[in-house]
This record gives C-alpha cells, structure tokens and sequence, in this order.
C-alpha cells in the first residue's frame, strides 16, 4: 500500500512582487485589473481580488528592480503547518521565522532550489469589506467592482528555473505537492511542471529558465469566471496601452485559457479561465508533454511567442543582455 | 489547538438512479445531455459526461419506480477508505462491503439518518477512451461530444431530508465532509445544508423533506463551462421538449448558475457552472442563510419555484398524494 | 406586383426621457450603465452609450414626472426625410419642425395616434471622442468604458397604447415601418406589435395600455455584446442596488435576451443582446402570436411578471391609482 | 443636395463553392458546422444554417478543383432587380438570366472585375422545416441542431481581386453597395474593401490577389451568436481533426470576433461574431486602413498568419506553384 497523499499546504496565498514603477503599477492592478488596494506599510501597497477571502493576495513592494519578493502559501492547520517547517527544516533549505508580516501570522520561509523566497503561514486575517464595499449576496467577500478587467481571485504563478526537476522534487517532497502536467525534453531533462495542493489542476508552475540564472519569475494570475471575461479584458487592455503579449487563445497544456499582458513594472500578467474543469482525482497520473508535443503550438494552433521563453523578471544581468527581450526593452523604454 | 480536518474524502464518484422509462432516461441522458454510454450490466446502464476521468459517473437501473439508488463517493487512498469504514462503523450506520460493483473497487455501504444508500470506495477504473472518442489533448478523458449539452463532469447532488441537521452532522462527524452554507429557519430548524469535500463550495446538498417521507432525492447536478453554456442549454432543452422546471438564474446560496429539467424517468437534472468561484479557506466560515433572507428569492430576484420544494423522486405514496406536485403528475401522464 | 417597401427612416436615433430625480438617473446611466455624458442644455443633459455613432442617444430632462418626452428617428437622406414629411402632414399628425434642437438638424414633429410625440430628423452631428475618450480602433465611436454595464448602443423602445392597431398602422402607412412579430388577441384586438426600419428584428415596439391611459411609456433598451454581458449586468445592477424587475430570461416574442430593471426616475430600462439574429428578408412574414401561446410565458418558461403588464411612465393619474402597480410604489417610497 | 442610397439589393443570399472532395465537404458541412442538407440536384448538395430563412445559403458542386462558383444577393423587389439588371447591362458585365436554379427564382448573372461569377435575383423559396426539425419558437427557421458548431446563419465572403478599387466601384455604381472600410497602401492602391448593403458592417470583403490570378476566392463565413461560440468551435474544430489556419481573435478592420479553418475540398471557412455591433448610420463614413496601421496586426496583436495572404480557391496554376501555400500543400496532401 503506497504512502498516502500530504494534504498540509491548503492552498496559494499571495505573491510579493516588486516594482521600480510603484505608482505606475499601483495604478495597473487597480484601475485596469479592477483589484482594490486593502493596505499599506513601508514601501509595500496590498492589494486583492474581489473574491480574495483573505485580506490581499499581492503584495507590491517598491524597489530597485522588478522580480518575485517571495511567494506565501498558506497550511490547512495550525498542525500541518507544523509538520511542513520540520520537514523542510531537515531540507537545509529553511530560512527561518517572519513574525511581522502584514495581515498574516507567523510564516515559516524558505529558499527553493532556484533560490526563490517562498513561506508558509497558516493563521490569517480574513477581508472585512468595509460598507460601501460590502457584496449583495454575503457569500462573497467583496463587492464586485464593475471596474476594469474586474479579477475574481488569485489563481497561481509560475516561476524560472534554471533545474525544473529539483524544483519539482522539491515540492513533492517537503511540501506535498501533485504534479498534474510536465513537459519533459528529449533528452530526458524536464522543462516544466504544474503542482497542485488543491482541486485546481494548479496552483503554480516552473518552466525552463533560458540563460541559467537563479531566481527569476515567470508571472503572476488572476482568474476570470469565463473565458468571454478574458476577451473582454484583452479589449479592456487594448484601450487601456497595456501591452498584451499573448493570447487570448487556449493552452494545450492544462487547456486554461489564457492572456497575458505586461504590467508597468516588468511584469507578465495572466487573467485566465478554466471552465469548469477541475483535478478531483487523488490518484491523478501526471500528463507528460514531450518536445514534439509541445512544438505544435498551443491548443487550437497558435505559436508560442518567442518572449514567453526569455522574458522574465528581474531583467537579464548585463553581460547577458544580448539575450534580452525586446519586451523587456520595450517596457522600459 | 483544534483538531485537523479530515481529508478522507476526495470526491463525489457517481451516483445510482432508478428508473421506470430507462430507454427514454437514456436517450436523454446520450442524446440531449451529451453524455456517452460506457458499460452496461444486469439492469444498469452506465454513463459518463466527457471529462469525468472514471468510467462513470451515472449508473441507470431499470426500476418499477425513481429515486436514488445510492450515492459513492471515492476515497482519497486505501487508509482513508479504511478509517471512514471504521469510523463509520461505529456509528451503527454501517450496511457492509460491496465487492462487485461495475468499474470500481470494493464499496463500503451505509445508511444516512435518512435513509439514502451511500457508499465509499477507492479502487476505481479510469476511463480509456475507444480511438473514436479519443480526445485531442490528452489531459482530457474524452473528445468533446459536441451533441446536445455536452455536460464536463458530475457536479454534485441533492437529497431531501426529514432531519437536515441529524444528515450534516453525520457527515461532517463520521466522513469529514465541511460545511459551507446553510439554511437556519426562525425555529432553529435547519432546513437546508451544503457540504463539501473538495475546493468546490459543494460536492452535495441536503434540503427539508416537506412531507415527512423519507430517502428521497432532489436532484443531480452536471457542470457546464460557462453561464453560456447554461444559456445554450435552456435552448437546447426548449427545442427536445425537455421540461425546464426554472432557471437559467443565479442561486443566492452558492451563487451557482443553474438551470433544472425534468428526465424521463422523473428526476430533477441540473445543469449549472460555478464560474471560477472555490472555496479554498481550510477554515471557511459557514454562511447561514435566514429564513428572510431566503424568502427574497434567487440572487436577481427570481421567486423559487412552488416545486422546487414539493417535488422528489421516488413520487409520495398514496395515502399523501393530496400533497403531489403538478411536476410528477405532469411528468407521468 | 406589389409596392416597393420604403426605406425611408434609417434608424432610431435618440429619446428623451423626463425625470423628477435628475442628479440620480444622471448617476444611474453614468455610473451603472455605463454612459458618457456629452452635452447638456436648459434642464436636458445629453447620454451616449460607447458605439453610438451620434453625439448622444438619450436625452434626460428634468420634470415634475417621469415619461417620454419625445422619440426620434433618423431618415435616410435629406430627400427621405422631405417624403415623410409630406406623408405625415397629409395623415393630419403633424406638428411642426424644430429647429433648434441639441445635436442635430431640424427635426419634424408629429404625435402618433396614441399622443406620443415622436421626430424624424436627418441632419446630425457625428460624435468626436476628446482625447481621454478615443478608441484604440479608430472603427469604433469612443473607447470602451470598462465602468459599470458598459452598454454599447442604444437598441430599441416600448411604448404603451390604448389601441395598438392604429399605432402600428400609422407608422407603416406613414413612416414605412415593417411589421416583424405581433400578438392578436383570440377577440382580434392586437394586443403588441414590433416594428422594424432595418435588419434588426425591431427598432420600437408598442405593447396595450390596461387602464385606457394615453401616451405613455414602457421601456427603453440598450444593447450589449452578449448574454454573458446581460448575466454580468445582473451582477453589477444588484450590487448597486438597482431594482430588477425581471430576467435575465429569454422572450419568445423576437428570442432577445433580457433583463429589465427601475432607474431612479421610475423607468423600466432594459439591457439585451439578440445573439447574431438579424431580419434580413425584404418580405418578412410576421409572425402572429396568439393569446394563448402568450400564457405560456417566456421562452424557456419563465412567467410574465405582473408588473410588466401594469407598470409604465409617467405614472398612473389619482383616480386609478388602485390600479398602480407595486412597482411605482415601491420606486416613489 | 447629394443623390439618395440605392437600397435594391437586400442581403446576400447563398454561394455556390466547387469541390473535389464531395462526400468529404459535404460531412464538414453537416456534422462539423452543423448544417442541415435541404435539397439535392445534378452535381450539387444545397446545405443551409438553422437559421437562414432562405431554402439554403451554400450550394456544393462536385467539381474537379475548388474555388467559387457564384455569389448571389437577393433583390429588395421585383422593381429593385429590374433596375439593378438595367443599370448592370450598361457596364457591359452582363451575363444574362438564370431561369432554372434551384430554391428560387429567375437569377441575372453577371461577372464582376475580376471575373467572379454573381447573380441577382428576388423570387426564393422560404424554408418549411419538416416536423422533426421544427423549432420550438416559430420566429427562428429551424430547429437548433445541437450538433458540431452549430452555425445560425451565413454572413459573409471574400474575394481574391486582382485590382480591388475597379472591383469596389463596380458593387458601389451599380449594384448600390456602400463601403464601410479599406485598406489603402502607400503607393495609393486599394488592397481590401468591406461593403455592405444591409446594417451588417459587411456583407462581403475583396483583398488584394497577390499573384495576379483572376477568380480566385478567400473565405465563406457563417455567423455565431457569441464570442463564446467561436471558442468552442475552435474546441469542436481540435476534435474532429479540421486544419485551424488562425484565430480565434479579433480583426482590427471591423472588430469581427473570427476563427479560419479549411474544408476538406480546400476553401477556407470562418465562423465568426460580431456582438451589437451594426452599422445604422446611412451615411456612414469608411474607415480607411493604413499599411502602417496594418502591419500592427490584429486588434489583439496576432500578427496576420502568412496563408492568410496566399491561400486562395482554386489553387495557382502550375507555372505559379512556387508561390504556392503551404496550407495548399497540406490540404491537398
């Protein structure tokens, strides 16, 4: 009988993003995403979904640079998160306790193999609207904004690697993570992986990083309840000057449907559906993707820009900056 | 420290429906549902919508009258299937083991206070698709049919009960499930709940049984991608003289979007879609919803229709046929 | 053979509707609707939703009570616009020309046979989008909104009259309208009929009047994109605390897609969406809806909702006051 | 005073496409797109959408290469044709009458520029569903399929035109078509022109030929009601292993929501949306199109695919077939 299935990480709770274009960003997630901003401390707004339950789910923090502060999933108990920091503490990957972090409780952070900052916490202030945002039906956090793009809830990220497999391992291990989806070279080296926690088919992602450096962020996305809302935001972008990228179109892997744009800072931002699928299987075999596979395009035959494979946030250091995006000049021209 | 949940429940599986028209429950189910035939066996017919990744999700068994067969629901590993058996056991609940039931493993079945028939397995089939329904992306179970409603998967079901409150907790107590929302009348009396086990808000309800008749069944539910959907599938019904009972419309509770017809064989059958709302909390707080609060209607103000709380299956016996909704003398004659 | 059809009115160009509460309907069509104010002159300000070519479509003038103050229709040419005239003056209708009139050219009075004060005018000012305004496809009016319901034109209008026969009779004898759908009572007495200047199935339609009031108004329609757009208007008009009459639901009469809610100047306002379903035949055959196909409700069953039948603009006058719906009081109070 | 707009032709009534591939054309059109066979003669199948009131609006000939065997409009009136066949005989274009077609009338023939054969004609035969294809609401001509995609009506084509400024002033002088967009290059030649002769923004397109061959034919396009069909015909497209050429996205000429595929008999197939989109405005003012503008590519982005400017029905002669498309290789593969 095989071991079964850890079910200590509930689900994604927020990223830490950070921004040299503060108020340009600022003014991106609320006025064209629809988001509202829910607090302020130091260099850093937070900011959420309507349908976020906890008090934000970004964290946009001023700095010299764009790229992920760190990212935050929250434990199913008290317990769990327990049991979560012992095992990743005999990792040797931990870095320790953050007791003063804003709208959570303790969390416990540590490095992944690629050097990116993650934490878990478990206890949680739950969003209070305040009137004039109170929802109609109280089963929803918040009214919905009528405003922009109007993003539901935080969905997931996905991050760069320079060693998918270590990254993936890695959560599988210590965390508990599922794989659903992989795509796997023919050289045997695997070039992306979408773990789950959840009944979401994921909850973030890690996909090749082109030019071996550590610690870059692919991008951040917001869910939509219908794929006519993500058309509607693509027109909503178009208006706005937003760079969009990509999309809509749907993905082959994990079908989402998908758009992705450029947020002042630097970077990739998705609003995204998934109908109404779901991974309800515990037992669920992963779907590998192979070279060819993956050639083909995504779903319904769109090539996959040649950006999405080289820009990432923070930008290439400067002795690499001939493998640079032109999005990544464009942004900061 | 309160104690952790329990997660030895994965998922809603399939439910068992009697019938007393099974050609014509079944050429509804294939033809205007969109749901394909995948095993058949004794008095059952076995069905399954395009994207649920087991064998079946409907079991259709030829029956002097409706009603619910029984409900399964799938383990999350052998050791959970095992401790719910011993928790339930204790409960005096218990019926015993079913060993040979068609696509999946050994079920242990018991009774609800009620009365319904639910069982719990692990072992299961998963689908294989036959080259012609085999899918073009092979992260789905099954082309998509693109015949009548084209139903995604099984959603959820909904019993009536004599005693809300006596199911919740034996639920919650002795499966783990968790409570989301609620219906509290002015007496204290509960006379609606919904339980989940999953990131769906709900994998099935429970709802005041007027008449004091036990076991009876409300409805089964399959999900659609979008409200659209939904929308196209009222048309659909409209055009294969399927009687819509209300809908399409927004429930308050749960905010689901959902449309109710009538089968063939007298069941209630929802289509509904969720958008891109989960429940993701570990520790969601219940809505309770007033009886005033409920009294208002559906979200945009639709008033619930007289039977939705009159109409079940099986039909009320004789001596209570005074009581007998329009629904079952419509749908029988 | 047959005459030719004349097509001499283009389309509906604008209306004007008189309200005791001008600052909240100004905020109603601004902030919920979504509508740019573009003008405004004595006691009118002047609305546009975000594809009307034409400055504006909807004129709100302030008043001691709430109704029509005028309908008007754009003719084909100035050659057009002559020939209704001369038809229109020899029907004994007319009342004059208008010279002076808020973006656009003189503009020909005349009461229908109900007392409604419609113009035809041809001469118009084209909408110039100030800077902040433009769209990013210059094929399109103005940018689009992202704020509210986002209406994009203004679709059609529903009048009220004692005796609808004359009605439609007029504006087919004298103005060219082509009957698409109307509903004949078993007495013979008609009872609604739709009207048509161009390949939309209607441009007005005039409904009977119960109490045997003259000259007043049913309902004003925007139109939007989708029905998903009409579903996320729901959202948005509960959120601001809108009243919704009924819908989103599906009329048999014409297949539009509704949803009719109250502003605060007492109007019943529609937002629609008729998919891509257009009256192309030059020789469209009307379709005849008799009064018992008419109890059968909407298209997928929903029931006429009473006040739909009872509650119009300006209100009822003292001495029928028992006949006045909830509506009007619930608006008032 | 400027001269009054010739509204003689009504809408664009159906298309004759040639095929090699009969049987295999014929199964795209039914279990694909959804249409409905409605008649049969000689060596062409007669197919209609559910909702075309007309007895068909695509007409296959079996035939020994692809391309367009003609385009047909429906006159206004008998009077409309007799003027429109006067005002064609002085250009010279003239073909003569067409006496026997099937499902209408007496048709005048004439060729246009570029050698396309297009006919005129008023007398048709109006669609009488037989009783299993009867709709549920008798506005609508068909029953909705609920099969494949589902098409509601056709929309529109496009021409191949060798010098698209001769093709457009022909439609507009003698056949009254108005223009509502173009795409003029810099050197000052048109290279694409939209007109229409209904609210549609469109009822048919030339674009430039690039390869100076007369004749040839772009695309068919039948109409959806949503945005949300368009993708899921893209879904259904995947499935039933129809080539995808682009899309689905939105133009930038027009706004049309569009997605192009390829029938087996070599013709490309569009399904598209428009939303509310109409145009009313009798003197509507074209938008002209830039080359800059462009090479911007479409509304969202997506650079124009490269067979979108070569592929074309029939093939290239043989001396041309280095120019050839890769699609026309694929297909005929």
């Amino acid at each position: 009988m095989s071991e079964e299935p850890v079910m200590d990480v509930a689900h994604l709770g927020h990223l830490e993003l950070l921004t040299a274009k503060p108020e340009e960003s600022l003014r991106f997630f609320v006025d064209v995403m629809g988001m509202t901003k829910s607090g302020q401390s130091g260099d850093s707004v937070y900011l959420r979904a309507f349908d976020d339950y906890e008090r934000y789910s970004l964290q946009l923090t001023a700095s010299r640079t764009s790229g992920l502060g760190h990212a935050a999933f929250r434990a199913r108990s008290p317990q769990a998160l327990r049991r979560r920091v012992q095992a990743i503490e005999t990792s040797g990957a931990g870095i320790g306790w953050q007791d003063n972090e804003f709208g959570h409780g303790p969390a416990y952070r540590f490095h992944d193999p690629d050097g990116h900052v993650v934490e878990l916490y478990y206890e949680t202030q739950w969003y209070e609207a305040p009137p004039p945002l109170r929802p109609a039906l109280k089963n929803q956090a918040q009214r919905f904004p009528a405003r922009g793009v109007n993003v539901r809830r935080l969905d997931h990220f996905n991050c760069l690697a320079v060693d998918v497999r270590a990254n993936r391992e890695f959560f599988e291990t210590y965390l508990g993570f599922r794989l659903t989806e992989q795509i796997v070279l023919d050289s045997g080296e695997e070039a992306g992986m979408w773990l789950t926690a959840t009944n979401k088919s994921y909850d973030f992602a890690y996909t090749k990083e082109a030019h071996g450096v550590k610690g870059r962020f692919h991008h951040i996305t917001y869910a939509l309840d219908s794929r006519e809302d993500v058309l509607r935001a693509a027109d909503i972008f178009l208006e706005a000057g937003v760079p969009i990228e990509t999309g809509p179109h749907k993905h082959a892997v994990q079908q989402t449907f998908f758009l992705y744009v450029f947020e002042p800072g630097g970077h990739r931002v998705e609003v995204a559906n998934a109908g109404a699928r779901l991974v309800l299987a515990p037992d669920w075999k992963p779907i590998r993707w192979s070279e060819t596979e993956r050639k083909k395009g995504q779903a319904w035959g769109l090539k996959t820009i040649e950006s999405f494979h080289t820009h990432g946030t923070p930008p290439l250091p400067d002795q690499l900056e001939d493998g640079e995006d032109d999005v990544t000049k464009q942004i900061a021209s």
